[in-house]
């Protein structure tokens, strides 16, 4: 049963296993005490932290474990804000950050202080020439990370970093992604990671912070971890951390290469097996083992599960029934489709056999879902189908869009993603070239998705305006 | 090898072992993802939590897993506080909380919130009354201990808890000594407690609160433990902790019997082998497994080094010589001698046999120790005896205190615990009975440990100045 969502979680590497097993052992023991059992603890703690500075491409004093990668980077930009409060209370962060650094940017913002999202391009890339303009003299942390984790595409942070060098401004990587794959891009003066992406235990975190960066822990002081991450260390899981990070970095050129051919094979075949799909990301400055697309017309959770009953675990940003109805804050930075998300993330060892099964089940899985939605089907999408919109009302005033011809009005409010889409895409045909249709729609999802559809199909995306109930999204029919 | 030392962390259990074996290969998936391996890990987790709840004397609603002990306090307290900021910003502690809660005070009362230390009495115990009569309009959150962490001492949570209902303040009672031997004391609102207490693995503690108490999370907003608890959850671990947390409280009721009865047997033996020793905290409402006593004329450290050189790893509450150089808030605000102290905390399973061992091996140690520091034998110590003050002046008018009669001073500045008092025990032998020595010494230790000597020796405790360099301590002699 292939396991596809490593980016999520990776199983637990054999190396850790055996660590966190020796160490359970060796290493209960509280290793600030003074007697055997202690003193032993210490020495584990001590060699655990020498393995991953090493890795990290730092020094041991300058390395912390903290409790997750979301502690670390929480922590982490609360204690580089802090220390550098007198220069000033602005912070830089991409848009397409993890939560955790969104996160804390809100907190900053909500405490008093000022944010600039330095936004992406559609490949999911911050561009370095404005990364770089957004520094000013009052700014006191910058934040990118080394890679996205839904798209997998690399930021530009050692750019960023010498841009940020020159202007005096610290600059925290979060490599949650990446410090499996390999060293951290140069120049960072903090470093955040997170074991359980390497195939490390959950519960530990790497935090590190060069010297002669401006440091002022935040909260109750404690004296664990140079007073940096607080309660008693979670000794056996940092020792297999460690251990784990140090056995896959070593494989980790060999393993990235044989993935990076596997993701290859997944980018080019998909668009070529599943009709109306957007593959996502950049597809060479990426990470070795991720690649996310976007099915139209097709819910991402449905997909989903539809995938899990065929054996394969993967995950998606688009979340149309679940709890937060709202599409990834990734993919809506890019301004690429949301609606039928699935991101592939290949543990190390994915074999590919069952990356070749996966691409022989993804068209009937993606067809079924489509067909239980009753989306066009690819022929239907051309100019001449006959299409039999269920809710396309005729012409009306009211609800039409600001353009100088009133044109067709569809009518989704109430309906979730890919809905909303599919209506409009079943009523297209009817629409005469240079005409317009207008949808109705309170779905969140549509604000990305109807764009993203017109990129897709060559339509001109008219915009948006505010309606009595949702929001009206024009569209005008191209010849395509 | 006897390890006594479980109040810092316990072993791991048998039963947290093998949970945590099997949940590394069940649960080391997101819970939070939809596919198979996220579901299993979401069972897991679940199944943890109502483990714990039941544990706890909560519902699995009211229960969040955060990484230490120290952060479901530091969370714990700052969630309570947030939450009842518009009641006011007044927060109740003892003077004998573990060093997160007081830390979390330092951290509230820097913000601008206000703190009342309830005191306690020389067993370590607060007085309900006065911890009920510090409840105020203004109060928004009252923490208080099940039991003392370094000298065993049962506080009155309960007793507490219903004049905080009364008042309709709410308690958090910080069990992480107690919950691993039974249940928390009733009527609290908030509970905390860590899991390598009870022999759970690190990584792991309890934040519990009661539906309707109101809670506000800080920090940056995240998803994960009902957003009480950041970061993804140490799943393998949680498991265990809750599996292991059933196991110990199975047995709890025989093996804590068992344990006091050895404690017991220390707590008569210590006196009457070991001349000089006070052993601290309450003897009969107590922990089962604790018990805490200091050795006048003794550095701790050094003892704890010759303890563990004799096979026996126990901890101390006087760091004299480790980085800190102050004693124990604890033994502090019990006014009861810190140097020379030794904290026995015994493991589940600690044989009768090791600590029979302890009560052979222990007056020779304490004795060494007390060689190698020059320090008055027993008999040296009765008035009669021949002293030879080394670093005694004859009386000297700038340095004497205040007292009517300038009496000896003996000048200890710069000399660390336990020297001062050595230096002062060597001299009261030349005190005329009425008479006084003043003791000059710049180690924080002095302040707690000469008034201390003179509760245990008999003599009167005059008071303290300022001097020109360091304190001056003034004595005078009894009878005794």
């Amino acid at each position: 049963m292939p396991y596809f969502d490593a980016a999520s979680a990776a199983p637990l590497h054999p190396v850790a296993r055996e660590a966190l097993l020796a160490a359970l052992d060796e290493g209960w023991a509280d290793p600030a005490r003074l007697y055997r059992e202690g003193r032993r603890a210490r020495l584990l703690l001590d060699a655990a932290r020498a393995t991953a500075a090493e890795e990290a491409g730092c020094r041991p004093d300058e390395l912390v474990f903290t409790a997750s990668g979301t502690r670390a980077v929480h922590d982490g930009m609360a204690g580089a804000l802090a220390g550098r409060r007198r220069v000033g209370r602005h912070l830089i962060v991409s848009a397409v950050e993890h939560s955790s650094v969104l996160h804390s940017a809100a907190v900053h913002e909500a405490a008093g202080g000022s944010v600039t999202e330095v936004a992406v391009d559609r490949t999911g890339r911050a561009d370095p020439a404005a990364y770089a303009a957004a520094l000013r003299p009052d700014t006191a942390l910058a934040v990118l990370q080394s890679a996205n984790h839904e798209v997998g595409t690399e930021q530009p942070a050692a750019e960023a970093a010498e841009a940020c060098r020159a202007a005096g401004v610290p600059l925290l990587v979060d490599a949650a992604q990446s410090l499996g794959w390999g060293p951290a891009p140069a120049g960072w003066s903090l470093l955040t990671a997170s074991a359980h992406k390497w195939g490390g235990p959950p519960g530990v975190g790497l935090l590190a912070v060069r010297k002669g960066v401006r440091f002022a822990p935040q909260g109750p002081a404690d004296e664990r971890e140079s007073g940096r991450a607080p309660g008693f260390e979670n000794l056996p899981a940092i020792v297999a951390a460690a251990a784990s990070l140090r056995a896959v970095r070593a494989s980790a050129a060999a393993e990235g290469a044989r993935l990076r051919a596997l993701v290859d094979r997944i980018r080019a075949r998909v668009p070529e097996l599943v009709p109306d799909v957007e593959v996502v990301g950049d597809p060479v400055r990426r990470l070795p083992h991720l690649v996310t697309f976007s099915c139209l017309y097709v819910d991402g959770e449905t997909l989903l599960h539809a995938l899990d009953r065929a054996g394969f675990s993967v995950s998606s940003g688009s979340s149309c029934t679940s709890s937060t109805l709202t599409p990834s804050h990734v993919l809506r930075a890019m301004g690429v489709l949301s609606e039928g998300n699935v991101r592939v993330s290949l543990p190390a060892g994915a074999s590919a056999k069952d990356v070749e099964r996966f691409l022989a089940v993804l068209p009937e899985t993606v067809a079924s879902v489509r067909e239980h939605l009753s989306a066009p089907s690819a022929s239907a999408l051309s100019p001449a189908s006959p299409a039999s919109p269920a809710s396309a009302s005729a012409p009306s005033a009211p609800a039409a869009p600001s353009s100088a011809a009133p044109g067709l009005v569809v009518d989704a409010l109430g309906k979730r993603c890919p809905l909303p889409v599919i209506e409009l895409a079943k009523v297209i045909g009817d629409v005469p070239v240079g005409g317009t249709v207008t949808v109705l729609a309170d779905d969140e999802a549509a604000r990305l998705d109807i764009p993203a559809w017109c990129e897709m199909r060559g339509h001109e995306y008219a915009g948006e305006r505010a309606a009595e109930r949702g929001t009206a999204y024009t569209v005008r029919r191209r010849e395509g």
